[in-house]
C-alpha cells in the first residue's frame, strides 16, 4: 500500500512505523460516474479504502490538514453529479472522486501561514473524514464560535449569504412589499421570508408537508404559507393569499410554481431566481408558458450566483450575528449522523424530504 | 344628424349653416370588436360617417382640435385589440369607437392654454383624420421640425425613447459588449444596433427578409446579420456569430429565439425584454424551456415599459438631434399613404411585411 501523502510504500499494521505518525483509514464518499435524471445513493460509494497520514509531509509545498466536521446538503450540487456543459457555473465532480460540498472542518496542521493547527474553517471540501487541501481559496476562518458549527453550513454559511444578496441586494425591497418564497423552509427560504418579515413586507411561503407549513407559520412567522402539493389550482392559491398581487418573489422551484407566480406579480415586480429545484432533474425542462408578463408588467426576473457576493460576508455577519443572539431571526437543520448517511441525506433534498437546512454531521468533537 | 361637438341638430347640406362653421366628414379606423389569435385588417372598419366642426365649441371645459398627420404602427397596439386580462398594462381598444395609437398632429384650435393653434405635437391620438381632444396628458409639443415630422412616430417618438430606454438603461453595455438584436430593422431594433456600435459593442441582428438583412448590414452598420427564416437550426446561428458568446439580448420576439438566446448568453448577461411580438397573436404561448439557465449564468432579465421613462425624453433628445443632424445615426421608415391603409399596415407588423419603422400619412399638409 502507498501512502496517499509522500506515496512511500507504507504497512498500516507495522508496528514500528505507526508508532511515529497516525496513519487512518479515511471513509470517502465517492461520486461513481455522470448521471442523468434523479440521483439515487447508488450514484455515490461510500468507501473505507483510503487511508490518510495524520501530519502533513516535509516540503508539501503549502497545505492544510483538517479532521471534517459537517457537510452541507445544497440543490445546486446536482449540477456537478452531471457532465459538464455549456451554461454550468461549476465543474462536473470527477467520477472516481469524492463528492465535494461547502462543509465546516478543523485545521489539524498546516503549512501555510493564515491557518494553524486548531483554526475552524468553512468552505468546499471533499466528503470524507479527513481532508488534505491545497486549494484554499474558498475557505474561510470562523471567527465566532457562540453558535452552532453547523450553521456555518447553513445560516452563516453559503445559503445564508445568498438569502441575504437575493433579498437584500436582488429584490430591491421596499416596506410594504408582498413577497412569496417558494422552498420557504429550505436553508434559504426560511431566512429569506424572516428578512422580508425584519423588513416589514407580507410574506407568503410555500412548501410540500404540513410540518414544514407549521414551521413558517409558528416558527418563522411567515404571515401565510401554504402546501403546494394540496393545492388544484396553484394560480388560485397564490391569488387567495396576493389578491392584489406579488411586488417579490424569491424563486427556489421553477416549473409550474414559476408560471403560475408570473400570472401573478405586480407591475414592476422582481424575480430573485436562485434555483429551481423542480427542474434539475429532467431530461427536458419544463417550458414557461407566461414569460411575455415580463414585458408586459416591466418585471426584473434577476439570477445570481453567491459567489460574485462573498466580498459581503463580513457586512452580512455583522447583521445576521446579533439577530441570532437577540432571537429575532431562527434556523431550523435537519442534521444526520454519519458520512454514510450522507448520500441519503443529499438525495432526499429533490424529494422534499429535509425539513429544514440538511446537514451531515461526520464527527462531534 | 346631431353635431358630434354640441349635439345640435345639424344638416351638412344646410347652406347657411356650413357659412359659419366649416364641418366636415372624418374618415375614422373603427376598432370592431375583441378578437383572438391573428388581426386581420377585417377586424377594423375604415368608416366616413362621423362629421366634425373645425372649430371649438364654446365653453368647451377645455379641448384641443387637431388634424392628424402621421400615424404609428407599433406591435404593442394587439394586447389593445384582445379583451383585457390580467397582466396587460394598457386598456383594450373600446369596440365601435377608433384604434388609438401613437401619432402626429397638428393644433388648429386649442382652449387650454398650453397649447396654441399651430403647435405640433405627437402622442396617443385616435385613427381619424381630426381629434377633439381633452386628455392630453400623452401628448409632447415639438420643438423641432428641420427633421422629418413623421420622425416623431420613431426614432423621436416613442420607438425611440424605448430603444434608448433599453439599451442604456437596462442592458447596462459595457464596451466590447457582445449585442444581439432581434427584429433588429424595425422601429426600435435599428435604433438599438446604432446606439450599441456607437457604444463600440460587436452588434448582430436578426431580421426576416434579405432585403432587412442587406440594410442592417450596409445602412445600420451592424457587425453582422442573419436572416432567421434561412437558419435550420438557431443555436448553431447565434454560436457562428458569439463564439463566445452573448452579453447583451435585446428581446423582440420570444420564443424559439429568446430559447436559443438563453443557451448562448454570457456569464452575468442581460437580457432588456422590450417585446415579444412572435407570441402575441398566439392563443396559447410558446414555452421557454431554458430559463433556468437565467439562474446558472447569472442573467438579468428585465421587461421595460417605455411610459415609465418619457422624464429622460429631453435628455434622449439632446443625445439624438445632433447624432440625426450629423449622420451618424439613420432612420429607415415604411411610410404608408391614407388612412385606408392603415389597418392593412398594423396587420403587416405581425408579418414582418413592413421594412423599417411602420408609418401610416393621413394629411400632408
Amino acid at each position: 500500500m502507498l501512502c496517499p501523502i509522500c506515496e512511500e510504500a507504507i504497512d498500516v499494521d507495522h508496528n514500528s512505523y505507526m508508532a511515529e505518525v497516525v496513519v487512518v483509514r479515511n471513509k470517502q464518499v465517492i461520486f461513481k460516474d455522470y448521471i442523468n435524471g434523479f440521483p439515487k445513493t447508488s450514484d455515490m460509494e461510500v468507501t473505507y479504502d483510503a487511508i490518510i497520514r495524520l501530519e502533513l509531509p516535509k516540503n508539501d509545498g503549502g497545505l492544510i490538514l483538517t479532521k471534517n466536521l459537517y457537510l452541507s446538503c445544497d440543490p445546486y450540487m446536482r449540477s456537478r453529479m452531471s457532465r459538464s456543459t455549456e451554461g454550468s457555473y461549476v465543474d462536473s465532480f470527477t467520477p472516481g472522486s469524492p463528492i465535494i460540498g461547502y462543509g465546516v472542518s478543523r485545521v489539524l496542521d498546516s503549512s501555510l501561514p493564515n491557518f494553524k493547527k486548531g483554526d475552524l474553517i468553512w468552505g468546499l471540501i471533499n466528503w470524507e473524514e479527513y481532508s488534505l487541501i491545497k486549494d484554499t481559496s474558498s475557505l474561510i476562518k470562523i471567527q465566532h464560535i457562540d453558535v452552532p458549527l453547523s450553521y456555518y453550513t447553513g445560516i452563516l454559511g453559503m445559503p445564508g449569504v445568498t438569502a441575504y444578496v437575493g433579498f437584500y441586494e436582488i429584490c430591491s425591497p421596499k416596506k410594504g412589499d408582498t413577497v412569496f418564497v417558494s422552498a420557504a423552509s429550505g436553508a434559504v427560504g426560511q431566512l429569506v421570508g424572516q428578512f422580508a418579515k425584519l423588513y416589514r413586507c407580507y410574506v407568503v411561503g410555500s412548501a410540500g408537508s404540513k410540518e414544514k407549513v407549521d414551521l413558517l407559520k409558528n416558527k418563522f412567522g411567515f404571515d401565510e404559507a401554504f402546501n403546494y402539493k394540496e393545492e388544484q389550482d396553484l394560480n388560485a392559491a397564490l391569488k387567495r393569499y396576493f389578491p392584489n398581487g406579488i411586488d417579490i418573489y424569491f424563486e427556489n422551484v421553477g416549473g409550474k410554481m414559476l408560471d403560475e407566480v408570473l400570472r401573478n406579480m405586480r407591475l414592476h415586480g422582481r424575480i430573485a431566481a436562485c434555483g429551481m429545484i423542480t427542474q434539475y432533474n429532467l431530461d427536458q425542462p419544463e417550458g414557461i408558458q407566461n414569460l411575455f408578463l415580463i414585458v408586459t408588467k416591466s418585471i426584473r426576473m434577476e439570477g445570481f450566483l453567491v459567489f460574485d457576493y462573498y466580498h459581503l460576508y463580513p457586512k452580512f455577519l455583522e447583521m445576521i450575528l446579533p439577530l441570532i443572539h437577540e432571537g429575532k431571526i431562527t434556523y431550523v437543520e435537519d442534521i444526520v449522523e454519519g458520512l454514510e448517511n450522507a448520500p441519503a441525506a443529499l438525495i432526499g433534498l429533490y424529494s422534499g424530504k429535509n425539513v429544514g437546512k440538511q446537514v451531515v454531521a461526520i464527527a462531534h468533537e
